[in-house]
């Protein structure tokens, strides 16, 4: 999304990151290629492979044996999958993934259509039906996908045979929308991010025109989707486009204020949007991102960094409704909210927008994988309770287990594509400066701009010391080394070579300028002392509770740590919270929380006229990613706090 | 329901149900009959006296002008509106009201067909489908409502006219589902305690028999409604009969362990099987009531006695989950529960049963309709939230203020008929033993079984002192009185002539036997002292929260007496709460409470690290059945709780 050169000039030797990336690798990437290729028992089928295997032989022969199935937009799974496996073999050469990749990308070649044009959906079962359906058809969404997985492929491997094919396909689109005047807007946003990496990787102006064409037309004619709908004559799911903030085309997106409808097409919009801010300094669109960004995370955001309140569109609601037990909170939504925090650091350079990276992703999206890497939540609820997740009508999307594949497969490849391209929201260069927004472990190389590497050594996040060593190629580093300044810690001692540094700060980093040489160490101790959140009063469901935060991370209690009963616990208002060891067995390796508390008595009544019995206990905290490990279980992030 | 007879025997002269008996002649009945003709401007048009008109001409000339408009069960709207009047006229003699009934009673007669059969949906629209959609169609339902009215209007005018449409209605019924075998059970079970009413006023066993026919063969096949939908070839909404539960036919009645999906369906037919059960001393029936009741009561009822937890179905869901913002809690539910409770007083003599009818009456019934009688709730929340309330897409059914009709009408009627009827709830009639279950002051004239009259005196339930006077038509009235023990009442002095009584206490109930003269007065005062309400920790919704109630009544915060905020009020534990005067110009009357409290300051951040300020406050509490009459306005019952 950003530079992808960071991401193969990153070694990642992070003790927890890696433990992901290699994850990704070994169990991940294997994994969803078997369910892309129906390998894996008992999981949703996908067919996504034998789709494109068939719109290939259709335009061999003109005609194929099977039929199109899926959702319409079943080839973005794999442009996702590709997309994260070429951010893994940057990582980690591996011949037989990329000959696999290869003869995946040879066979979407097939599949392309003469004049550039590749969908198998449309090519397969309705060849007459292109464009005529954007509200529905997701055309330009796998499109899009499938841009980011050439442009990622091209930057990782050097190879260009995706590339080519989504530059026919993208001219494709330039020419019915620019050129032949086509009307309309995608349904579901993402070409506009993906077509502004396209520029970037290209250097092609129309790509860049192309996003911005979708990004201007976008709610101008606010009722195009009736429109089109009333001529199509056809439809995908029978979707209403009466609700227009659905698709965020109530009104141009300049004018929008808050952040509304699905939530995966907002975050990706808006990522487009500021992409498309920053190139061509459009302060109209960097405001409207501004406003955007603010009201998602001042209004509309989870603690954990989840976004999309209600079942009921996979969508944002309202300010300041956050209900933590039917929360939609899709796993592709908080990597959205990471991709446009991402671009937001590009407009203003502030700490806070990493802040909420870090959020989404140490949280929601960690949140979002087993940690065996083999199952998937869509829906990051921050309560659960069985007899009633997953199971009442109201709660039917609340999983309180992940499942190993979905219907919709969106979220699964979407965690391993960002997972495997994390250094790219770990650092940011500009300008001879390099910003060290996450902190994970490893070697960053910056020779081409710096003159030199650049290292982390931490065992972030269960430990607040960051030391950043300097191997320049010759004698010094000139440079500024701007490190975030987390929100969530109190008090940040930085200093370099043992000495306390006085160094500017400010808008949320450290900026530490120097000539930095083989034996300097610059060190930053982060305060990670356990921390209380309290929501703004503003928000019915957490009146009178707290979380537990400590460093980036968002604890849980669940009821196998509990005595199977979270209900009733309350934190003992400024009680002590203890840290255990590191517990390197324990979920992969965490270390645990125990808070001071108090454990009512149930009572059998459903209403009583006594306050209840309350004994002083512990209460056994885990970190909110590693939740729904260990079976069915209870879970709650936000508990009541009394004295 | 009961025993009609108390309603002809009993004078109100309370001043607060009073009121309500006043305002159901004046305005409520009135006004809804407007309503049913169509006659108020803005308000859903209604259409079912049009409806019967069109029947009746169709009858008479083959064709009628004009369409059936209205849900399938629109008659319905009728019959609870007449069974409202016939309450009304027993209380309130008025010859223009009942000459109006009359009136339109005739015209349900000419609606009639010859074989008895009545109803204006399928007699004007569907006249070939008679019977063929028991699941959605709500033939049944309609005729139990028309039953119930017919049942009250005889017994209340003494004219028949009614009760012999409707023995003509059920005799039709009979035939069809008993003599001619016909498949099915009632899709919105109502018509077997109406007929089971129908049977205790007319003596005929047929109609005792009809409906244990409709109980006992329910969920016995519990694939009727799939076969029938098979079958039938039409729709009326396209309602699917898988969902088994929404419908109460998953398994045959006496198996039922939990109360399932549509909270009024359930409530109906639990009200109908416990008459049945008193009826024929079946033990197995009855024990699945008992079962019943206490899974709603001790699982699935909101301190208002509300119940169904979910719009979807309107319905239950599963055990412990009882939202506040998103409940469902329709009035008719509550009002069917206060049936359903009633019924269980006659198979098993314990306060608790009456203890819920008052929790119901005086919380969540009255509070569905406007105090001046002319708007009501569909819908009773016990939070609301301007902004999400009524408007997110989770929130559309909690409406923040009363509309003046619906399309769906059921409730408004539903609530007339019961506030007209109060006497029904308030006494009950046992061999000798007066109980007196809801406390509402008055003189009923039990000359015919205890020689005399019996008057309470009480300001009730503003105030905690019920006097019980006695006129005995010779010397004494040798009885027995059994005063309910509610069960918020710490500790009740009960005195007979200013002398303690140790009368025996048993299973919710003082029961006082004597031979009681003019000159005796039997006192009892309640501890009308201040509680808190704490909900079992099994519901997540609740915990760390506390509800405030002083006798019967559930008090609420709402915004217009709290600075428009009441998000930011906590309830200080173990504050004072003091007990306003009574406020004769406020709310219609009422007392409102001045609970200690603290009011935090809102954080503009959505999340913080520190403890937010709080600053004690006063916080004005005012009893839930009057919200909603000063506005748009937040409103909360539980609330937390803080030292």
């Amino acid at each position: 999304m950003g530079d992808l050169k960071l991401i193969k000039n990153f070694k990642v030797t992070d003790g927890f990151f890696g433990r992901y990336e290699k994850l990704v690798k070994d169990v991940v990437l294997p994994y969803q290629e078997r369910a892309l290729n129906d390998q894996i028992e008992g999981a949703e089928k996908s067919h996504c492979i034998e789709n494109f295997r068939m719109a290939a032989q259709k335009l061999k022969t003109g005609e194929c044996d099977g039929a199109f199935y899926g959702m319409v937009f079943q080839d973005s799974d794999v442009a996702k999958w590709l997309e994260g496996a070429a951010y893994s073999l940057a990582q980690y050469p591996d011949a037989d993934l990329e000959a696999r990749c290869d003869e995946i990308i040879s066979l979407i070649g097939e599949a392309q259509q003469e004049d550039g044009y590749l969908n198998t959906y449309f090519t397969v079962k309705e060849p007459d039906k292109r464009w005529t359906n954007l509200q529905e058809a997701h055309e330009l969404y796998c499109a899009g996908h499938m841009i980011e997985a050439a442009v990622a492929y091209a930057e990782c491997t050097g190879k260009t045979r995706l590339l080519e094919i989504m530059c026919g396909m993208s001219d494709h689109i330039y020419k019915h929308f620019v050129e032949e005047g086509a009307e309309g807007y995608p349904g579901h946003p993402e070409i506009e991010l993906a077509l502004m990496r396209l520029y970037h990787s290209t250097g092609v102006e129309r790509y860049k025109e192309l996003a911005l064409h979708f990004i201007n037309v976008r709610g101008v004619n606010s009722d195009y989707y009736n429109e089109e709908q009333a001529k199509r004559g056809w439809t995908v799911w029978g979707a209403n486009p009466v609700d227009k903030e659905y698709t965020q085309c109530n009104v141009p997106v300049r004018e929008q204020k808050k952040a509304v409808g699905h939530a995966v097409r907002a975050v990706y919009l808006y990522t487009g949007m500021a992409d498309a801010a920053v190139e061509t300094g459009d302060k109209e669109l960097a405001n409207a991102c501004e406003t955007l960004w603010n009201n998602i995370t001042q209004h509309r955001m989870y603690v954990t960094g989840a976004i999309g309140s209600a079942y009921e569109g996979e969508a944002f609601t309202k300010d300041d409704h956050l209900p933590n037990d039917t929360a939609y909170a899709e796993t592709c939504a908080a990597i959205g909210l990471i991709f446009f925090s991402n671009k937001m650091l590009y407009l203003a350079r502030h700490g806070k927008y990493a802040d909420v990276m870090e959020r989404a992703l140490y949280n929601c999206v960690l949140a979002g994988m087993q940690l065996d890497g083999t199952k998937f939540f869509y829906v990051n609820p921050l309560e659960v309770l069985p007899g009633i997740s997953g199971e009442a009508k109201t709660h039917k999307h609340t999983l309180p287990v992940r499942p190993k594949w979905f219907t919709c497969a969106c979220c699964p490849p979407n965690v391993a594509r960002l997972l495997a391209s994390v250094a790219e929201y770990a650092w940011h260069m500009v300008e001879g400066t390099l910003f060290s927004n996450l902190f994970i472990a490893g070697t960053l190389d910056v020779t081409d701009s710096l003159g030199g590497k650049v290292s982390l050594r931490t065992s972030y996040p269960y430990d607040n010391k960051m030391e950043y060593h300097f191997e320049p190629r010759r004698e010094k580093m000139s440079m500024t080394l701007a490190v975030r300044m987390p929100a969530w810690s109190r008090e940040t001692k930085i200093a370099i070579n043992g000495k306390a540094s006085d160094c500017e700060i400010r808008d949320g980093y450290a900026y530490l300028q120097g000539d930095f040489g083989a034996d300097d160490v610059v060190t930053v101790e982060f305060d990670m002392a356990v921390r209380r959140v309290y929501t703004s009063s503003r928000v019915s469901a957490n009146t009178g509770r707290a979380a537990v935060q400590r460093g980036p991370l968002i604890y849980c209690a669940e009821g196998v740590d509990n005595e199977n009963d979270i209900l009733s616990l309350s934190l003992k208002k400024d009680g002590r919270v203890t840290v255990s060891e590191y517990l390197p067995e324990k979920l992969c390796g965490i270390q645990e929380l125990y808070a001071e508390g108090y454990r009512e008595t149930v009572s059998e009544e459903l209403y009583n006229y006594e306050t209840p019995e309350a004994e002083p206990c512990r209460i056994t905290l885990v970190p909110y990613y590693t939740w729904a490990n260990r079976g069915l279980n209870q879970m709650r992030v936000w508990m009541p706090e009394r004295d």
